[in-house]
């Protein structure tokens, strides 16, 4: 079957340069000596998180218990919630979690790390915890390593400090390094050891190994890239494995072409670009306009035509796969296999 | 059971709100003398369209094929698809759908007209269309009043010939009436009568009266309202039934707190607005971050403490509904049911 025969819009993701993404960035891991650990909120799917698992990452990063219920039940055994969990449902989940595979959570307060005390000890188990950072993202994490430190040591029982986590912001490499290397030196100082130094980020991934002290790293989007990330330069258009199918259903003046794809497909993240995706066989076009469910294709002349296809190489793909229920598998234009997104939805 | 047990972050529709709203709107319009066919891309739900048939509405609109078959299995049985519908498999669904319910489709080109034809003489049904014009808004539709009656004018046997459609660009009304007025008078000259003449979107809703010609209009926020609506003063703060309720998981700084809301809860859809929402309870913090399952709160101080809960009016109501498998009904604070978003994902 060909993409021609696929309802649009609908999501594509090249298997081949999927594979390639996931192949390139576990052997700039392995050449430096740090794991790897997905984050899965790009694809939420499981069978791609084994893919990651199976080139060699030592585990997989959710964002959400949801998420990682889902991929603990189809077989991931290492899983980080990157994320502090609060409140008596989410601890609840978190512990019965971690009775069945290597858990990982984060915590940046007293609050969150009081939790995960209790929890621990009224659930008698077991599970990681890394203390989050703020090396200059203005996220969430510790402003400060004496913070850091005065949160590992508040950790207790089957609550067990393993180490520091960062989401820095990109392109702050610089002061990450610093604040990191400043915690290490604190930690140094106390004998606490830190087992894991945790950061993510697809845009700063090929920088990894100056990460001082980094024992792992959480690349998202790597898996499929998008135009953000060709923009910063962490990809080339042709390392693009998701792309969108839309239709040009309306085409009102020769210099406007309208696409079936708005912002419930394509969503309104722009990320300091200008217009909403690229289209790699109409580059001259500007997808300038959206609304829920239509896109404004301009350009002075060469717009396609009502009933032709176009691929959209969508600005940020994590947002996109969120938004179908369902993917397509394809190898150049052949359609291999149509791929639920299982972890979608799984909001808390 | 109150709200406060809700995992979070999660979509409450407040149902006093939302039955004030659409009752507010069904009296506008009954006063008036047009009718209402209420754009259900805002809620996506079944049940809430039959409320709005309950209310009075002519029928309801849809932007998808697929959301119309969701509803059409759910009994309702007048549906317009305010689109052009191109392809194949499309027009199939389309005659399909034609033979269960009253069907209504939009074209606005030679290529759409001759796709419904064909449609409509192979399947031996019969279905109404609307000739989308573009009266300002820049999207689809013919661009001149002579186009609509070429178009009218072509459409043959089953798929009849029943009316104008628009969807203006907010502010636009005069624009607008000055086109519609100039189309009825092409058509008058041709001898083609206009049954109908539908416009929408809920930031003019109130000026809908003015429209020349208007028999019906298509409103779809107004079920929920939203900040954008409050900031064009269609609503108040007070109407605004669809709100999310978001935990504070993390409080580095006294003037920044970050709630377990981002991207893929209220979506990156600004508006023209600053901010991603509005918290009426803590209404001088802005929320002026997101990534995709973080939101950062801003103010120099009275920020909430981590583990309490904030409810956030959105800037746009359709995209967050949109997010979610399932939305819960309130009443004030109460949980009163929990409502599959049944057309959610029914992108084609």
């Amino acid at each position: 079957m060909n993409i021609d025969s696929l309802p649009t819009p609908c999501v594509l993701i090249d298997v081949d340069r999927m594979k390639a993404n996931i192949g390139r960035a576990q052997a700039y891991a392995d050449q430096h000596g740090f794991s790897l650990r997905p984050h899965i909120k790009t694809h939420k799917i499981p069978a791609f998180a084994r893919l990651q698992v199976e080139a060699g990452a030592k585990g997989i990063t959710c964002q959400k218990l949801g998420e990682a219920e889902v991929m603990a039940d189809a077989g991931l055994d290492d899983i980080l919630i990157s994320y502090n969990l609060i409140g008596f449902d989410k601890l609840a989940r978190m512990t019965t979690l971690a009775r069945r595979i290597k858990l990982t959570v984060a915590a940046d307060s007293l609050h969150t790390v009081e939790g995960y005390n209790r929890a621990a000890e009224a659930a008698d188990v077991s599970f990681d915890v890394l203390i989050e950072c703020d090396t200059g993202g203005g996220r969430c994490g510790v402003q400060t390593p004496e913070e850091a430190v005065t949160l590992a040591q508040a950790l207790r029982g089957g609550a067990r400090f393993a180490g520091l986590m960062t989401y820095p912001a990109a392109g702050k490499t610089a002061e990450m390094a610093a604040w990191l290397s400043a915690a290490l030196a604190a930690f140094k100082a106390t004998d606490v050891p830190v087992r894991v130094v945790s950061a993510g980020g697809t845009p700063d991934l090929w920088k990894a190994h100056t990460i001082p002290g980094v024992t792992e790293y959480r690349p998202g989007t790597y898996v499929y890239m998008d135009r953000s990330q060709v923009a910063v330069g962490a990809a080339s258009m042709d390392d693009c494995a998701l792309s969108v199918l839309a239709t040009v259903v309306s085409k009102p003046r020769p210099d406007r072409a309208v696409i079936d794809a708005g912002t419930k497909t394509l969503t309104s993240d722009l990320l300091g670009m200008e217009g909403f995706g690229h289209i790699p066989a109409c580059p001259h076009a500007t997808l300038s306009g959206l609304s829920e469910e239509h896109g404004v294709l301009r350009a002075e002349s060469g717009l396609p035509e009502i009933g032709e296809r176009v691929r959209i190489i969508p600005n940020h793909a994590c947002v996109v796969s969120n938004m179908f229920d369902t993917v397509y598998l394809v190898s150049g234009e052949r359609v291999l296999d149509a791929m639920p997104v299982a972890a979608r939805g799984r909001v808390s």
